[in-house]
């Protein structure tokens, strides 16, 4: 993938020049203020101030700077693949597929052990196996739930989203940051009770 | 400046939410297909994403958790202070007197021990004394480089910037990030031959 005649420092920038796309990539979120739809870079960095706001909720053996990491790079294949939004049943049957070959153009740009390495950090978050893939997932539920919160109901009352799928979509939290896990409920419930949520 | 009645958590989601507002912060640096002006919410995610993709150009002293704590901290101020154009001298006078009121305000949402926490990672950053503090300044100065560079002289040819201001603005880069002085080198004399820069 990388060019002939590139040195390492060349295919670096290349990928970090490459990586600019991800502000062009909208999501179905709404900013805080319901002027326009949230997109993957800014979402990206508001899930790594999430990461340094709430470290505290986390399971003991979460490392924070691998966190860190994987929240950067989580979504970075959008570039190519596009964002899916969560509740969209049919665009999430082919989604891992074109993710996997977004992955595989976005980290062959880089020398092939930055690549790897950071590969590795992608799939590490996707699997979801470990504690601090898990607390990341978390946050990167977390945080839509938020925006839609604050933005009376956001994307759920566009879509007409029902209580039992957001409790589907948030359970992740439940698993990655239990002690967060009585808030989310008390949000959803609030939710409901605004009608911002199906019941 | 904490509300009656919140618990620490409370505040810590207040604090996320009021972030979320950097994202409408615009930048004077177009984005690198030239289709707008960058927000400072994405060009912090994109720092970050540097600090992963460039540490191995970093001095040994360089603590990576800490760059990219910074990194993601740097320019939260902007949220009440504005993005003050560098080559501003008028903008400039009084930058740091309206930062430090945004800091502030903004790191008294959170409970003390964490709010003191973040500010002085900001402080560090801003004083550019430590190692990590100076390789993520190089970073602050080298992305707008690069999309200036990939821009056909981006915001350099809509202010008629000359060599030695850039050469000025990007010394740091050569304190913090040695290594990566060269390529920087590089950039700017292609950029003067190009017609980018004045001479």
């Amino acid at each position: 993938m990388t060019l002939a005649g590139e040195n390492r420092l060349d295919q670096q920038i290349r990928f970090i020049v490459e990586l600019d796309q991800l502000k062009l990539v909208l999501r179905q979120t709404l900013l805080i203020d319901g002027s326009r739809r949230e997109n993957t870079a800014e979402h990206s960095w508001h899930l790594a101030t999430m990461a340094l706001t709430l470290f505290e909720y986390a399971p003991p053996e979460v490392d924070l700077t691998r966190v860190l990491k994987m929240l950067v790079l989580h979504d970075i294949v959008e570039i190519r693949a596009g964002d899916t939004f969560c509740y969209d049943a049919e665009g999430n049957l082919d989604k891992a597929a074109r993710e996997q070959e977004a992955a595989t153009y976005l980290y062959g740009l880089l020398p092939a052990d930055l690549g790897d390495e950071m590969r590795g950090l992608w799939e590490e978050f996707e699997a979801g196996l470990t504690p601090s893939a898990r607390f990341a997932n978390a946050l990167d539920r977390l945080q839509p739930l938020l925006h839609n919160y604050r933005t009376d109901g956001g994307t759920w009352r566009i879509h007409q989203i029902t209580r039992e799928q957001v409790l589907r979509r948030m359970s992740p939290i439940q698993e990655g940051a239990p002690a967060l896990w009585p808030y989310v409920l008390r949000v959803i419930d609030d939710s409901c009770a605004q009608g911002f949520i199906l019941p």
